[in-house]
């Protein structure tokens, strides 16, 4: 990396931008919170394409390549985060948070690793956000703790993002510049332009990354929807006028790289809410999706609507989505249809539609504590009809099969997984991607977003559309790319871990804390505690022997007995020997507490010594 | 229960069982392990139907139900066992073990909870096992621990009961009677007979079970394979026949009862592993498949001596089975086409094929050892083809997702999931379960083996094929279902709960050690430690404060600093108000310090309290 910053501040022909800097202090300064900026109308955009062709810093020529750092969002599904560099410039995509995985025992949420950013946050000329999922979103408060640049995304993105300040207390400190598919804006030498995609929420994004060194395109998540809720399909013509004046390199979405064919359009779940509904009858209807699928609550909202039931909503997350999408015009809500959760009973149930979090079987959802009997408002009976609108994500399926156990157990008719069409994918499957691939027609390639089964698998399919095997680079997390028009490779690398947020704690979980969790977890502890009296190293006091975790106490007292005893026995030898180097005593008790324990029950609990002097 | 065995020790029309207890006692000591008992010849059946439907306790008649307890294995998956009760005679179907949910931490199984069975010890005339697999025979070895009784299975499922019983060091004690297809058994009163089915083991059986109540079928684990491996259908027409004799209750398997259409052959995945070891080309293969599934080794052994590969075997529980299998005649190994793992090397790639258990990806397991590069023997390298032949269980999909991710950064080929038909599962979908109910024709049904979702939608199908809503039964573990021709009800309850095993600990872990790791894993503990002057109350040692699993201390040396000095307040006050009451000072510190833990961190670490003495 030093290497590579030396060339750089030595590098003679590096362009003046003075040009992109003013535009860049323009926009910070005139942009004001929701308001567009830099914006290029659609129609303006259409009849203009060669003025769009010789905009920016296409005409210029570089022998510099752009280095893109990835931060996070390889190799695991979650905390997309991608840090691109020209000369002296940089600025980030997305800022997302990945949730534990299930050997992360206690952790609330898993951000990126900042320090690479921090150590260049005077070259960091902001950050673009593709669309508002918390993969997207959710580390984007940690980061402008620690760095203060602006913020760049679309209007609905932006009321989201502008959520998660609030809650960080952030707000205020924190441009936030609202921009609309179709702008432009400059961050030092690049120029980024908003490209609309269709996605499980509205105004996602892709992005069309240029400066002197060429063209990127990156998806961002996608899919291609000819029938979307919101009217807008994804701008095909774009990203192909945009493979005709030539791309660099493409970074496209791998989540659906291992599905066949195509992903449905979201018009089809209305379509089964509509039989759905009918289905129901005089029941009460319940209906679990992501908070954040706006067009899946606008659909059943419609559907609600055109059978004359009232709505009401349950779980926070739906409750504060629903408020800034219908705020922001995102959400299309008919006067007097949304009750409050408190009034659901005093609706008849055929006139009811309860929508509601927990379509993940997540335990401290709404729809998991209607489940177990636990909600307030809403008590599960045989006249329910509820609709999980959602797949399970890879490990939630015992979650959900949980929740869906227990709400047959009550009685209620429960429609889930495959059984109708109450969900599709927010992601493009494979013949979507080679689509992708076949317009933007790149001469690199970078697989994005997914676990190495799903980049393998889209770089299989590049390959396959004719993209040579050489162009194709498979990253990691912590691994720079370089791309010029003459080449893609991986060089150096830089910082990129995983930062356990538990509770207020920011990075104090480490792999000590968690290899101890793990530990406590699996067998508990021992704690042996004696007070010794200094000069002659005997016992005065103890030892006392206390267990969590590990055995039910009442019934292993002839255990407990001789380890008490075994530890006696040390100490005394101890003191006779004139041992008095405490930690060789502590590592005795631990190791022979842990082998009489071993041998007695086959369990290693964590033993704990404490001594104490007198 | 208590009035239960009182009506029938007062019952006078109690028929003599005279007839069945000679034959009983017969089959206990004329067969010998591993040699048939009162066997009835497949032809000989075939022409004695009259005769068989005279058999028995046909003729007569009785007022009195059979009790089914269902001691295991509704409302989950695994952990089958269930308790037929007739008048004074009981006899027992299955016992196995369920693997641990995800919350219960450090514990190695799950057994049946034997309090019912212990308790009727001496009315207990045998156990008749279905089949092979750890869901109906692991945890017998535990249950024989306690009572006494013989065991009936065919000669595989014998063979690998066994294998357990060595391992527990109850072989020699325990009677193993070795049965198969056709033949009949006497169990006090009940006439037990044993009926070919297809499943993902050879040898399994389905049950008829009949006595002066009626006939019951329970199917044991089963599919409709009509290209089996092994050459021998499902024995359809045994179950016809009985149905036209008719069959009092069904109680049939529900595992696949959410999947539409048929289960495929097993065969099929022969064809898939032609097409695959042939596209493997000159690279080096590796199958993981479940180490039971003999007739999958069996494919994989056939398909690699047609192409003249060795076949070397990776996994404990594998190569135990093949030799089991090999042994008693169910596996067909051609001489010298194995070669030991230790040899793996010495072969070219394109002479060898390695066959490992981790399907699953358990951690342990020798697939995820080599996908870890941890395996002593085998080294993945970009000439490996691996197939993964298994589809992952409900909650083991990250497991296998990271394996495969794992391999694949190897270099390796990996085929996994639906890409080809490398899987079939070894359970009836939705219209063989229609089959079966439609042959047998039961007036009742309970659907068994599966959570609630599956029974529901198994009772679903049944009434789909019209037997009448309120013929059939959802039970539960621990409910008590009796059945005579006038009606099916659920009448009391028994004790069925889950014992958990941990190494050596039967039952020793209970819920509150458990909810005791939950809470050290979520935010570990904090141990505060002093000694007191028993006459003063004042601190004479410490206080001390250890943590583990909590927060990082070198990070956190002043919170810590913090606590110590609340709790030597705590005690300065508490000597200071002359409180001795230890339970009053550790109830104060643990709720004072838990209360400083949660305010400068939001976490709720175990506070343990000890206090010392002198």
């Amino acid at each position: 990396m030093s290497e590579g910053k030396k060339e750089k501040s030595n590098n003679p022909k590096q362009p003046k931008n003075v040009k992109q800097k003013s535009s860049r202090t323009k926009t910070e300064t005139n942009a004001k919170k929701y308001s567009p900026i830099s914006r290029n109308s659609s129609a303006k955009k259409k009849t203009s394409s060669k003025k769009s062709n010789s905009r920016g810093a296409k005409k210029e020529t570089t022998k510099f390549p752009i280095r893109i750092s990835f931060l996070g969002g390889l190799n695991e599904v979650g905390k997309n985060i991608t840090l691109y560099e020209f000369e002296d410039d940089m600025f980030l995509v997305d800022c997302g948070l990945a949730f534990p995985e299930q050997d992360m025992l206690g952790v609330d949420l898993v951000i990126p690793d900042f320090t690479y950013v921090e150590r260049n946050a005077d070259k960091i000329k902001g950050i673009v956000i593709t669309h508002g999922h918390e993969d997207h979103i959710g580390a984007l408060a940690y980061l402008l703790k620690k760095v203060s640049i602006p913020v760049y995304g679309t209007k609905l993105t932006m009321g989201l993002v502008e959520g998660k300040l609030q809650e960080h207390g952030l707000l205020g400190q924190v441009k936030l510049n609202v921009v609309k598919a179709g702008d432009h804006i400059k961050l030092g030498k690049f120029d980024v332009e908003f490209i609309h995609v269709n996605h499980s929420i509205p105004d996602a994004v892709a992005l069309a990354i240029k400066c002197a060194a060429g063209t990127i395109v990156q998806t961002g998540d996608f899919k291609i929807d000819s029938t979307p809720i919101d009217g807008e399909m994804i701008d095909l013509a774009r990203f192909a006028q945009l493979g005709k004046e030539g791309v660099m390199c493409l970074l496209s979405d791998s989540t659906n790289a291992e599905r066949p064919g195509f992903t449905e359009s979201e018009s089809k779940v209305g379509e089964t809410f509509d039989v759905l509904f009918r289905k129901a009858g005089n029941r009460r209807l319940i209906v679990a999706t992501f908070a954040s699928n706006i067009h899946r609550v606008q659909q059943i909202i419609d559907t609600a609507q055109a059978l004359g039931r009232k709505v009401a909503l349950s779980g926070r997350s739906l409750e504060n989505v629903v408020e800034i999408g219908a705020k922001l015009g995102y959400l299309n809500v008919p006067k007097g249809i949304l009750v409050n959760i408190d009034m659901v009973n005093r609706y008849p149930a055929d006139k009811m539609v309860i929508i509601t979090t927990g379509s993940q079987g997540e335990p401290m959802s709404a729809l998991t504590r209607m489940a177990f009997s636990d909600h307030r408002k809403v008590e599960i009976n045989p006249n329910d009809f509820i609709i999980i609108s959602a797949t399970p994500i890879p490990g939630n399926e015992k979650m959900v099969g949980k929740v869906v156990n227990e709400l047959l157990k009550l009685g209620a008719e429960v429609v889930y997984e495959r059984m109708y069409d109450v969900h599709v994918s927010g992601h493009a499957c494979r013949e979507e991607l080679k689509i992708m691939l076949g317009i933007v027609k790149p001469k690199y390639f970078i697989p994005v977003h997914g676990e190495q089964k799903h980049l393998v698998k889209h770089a299989q399919i590049a390959e396959s559309v004719g993209i040579p095997h050489k162009n194709i680079v498979i990253a990691d997390n912590g691994r720079v790319v370089e791309v010029s028009q003459k080449e893609i490779k991986m060089t150096g690398t830089v910082p990129a871990g995983r930062v356990f947020v538990d509770g207020y704690g920011v990075g104090d979980v480490g792999s000590i804390v968690l290899r101890d969790r793990k530990h406590l977890a699996q067998d508990g502890l021992l704690v042996v505690v004696a007070t010794i009296d200094a000069a002659s190293g005997y016992v005065m006091a103890g030892p006392d022997i206390v267990s969590r975790g590990f055995v039910y106490v009442r019934e292993s007292e002839e255990l407990m007995d001789d380890a008490r005893i075994l530890v006696q026995e040390i100490f005394d030898e101890c003191a006779l020997n004139k041992v008095k180097d405490w930690s060789t005593i502590k590592n005795k008790i631990k190791d022979e507490v842990s082998r009489l324990m071993y041998d007695r029950t086959k369990r290693s609990p964590m033993i704990l010594p404490v001594i104490m002097e007198i």
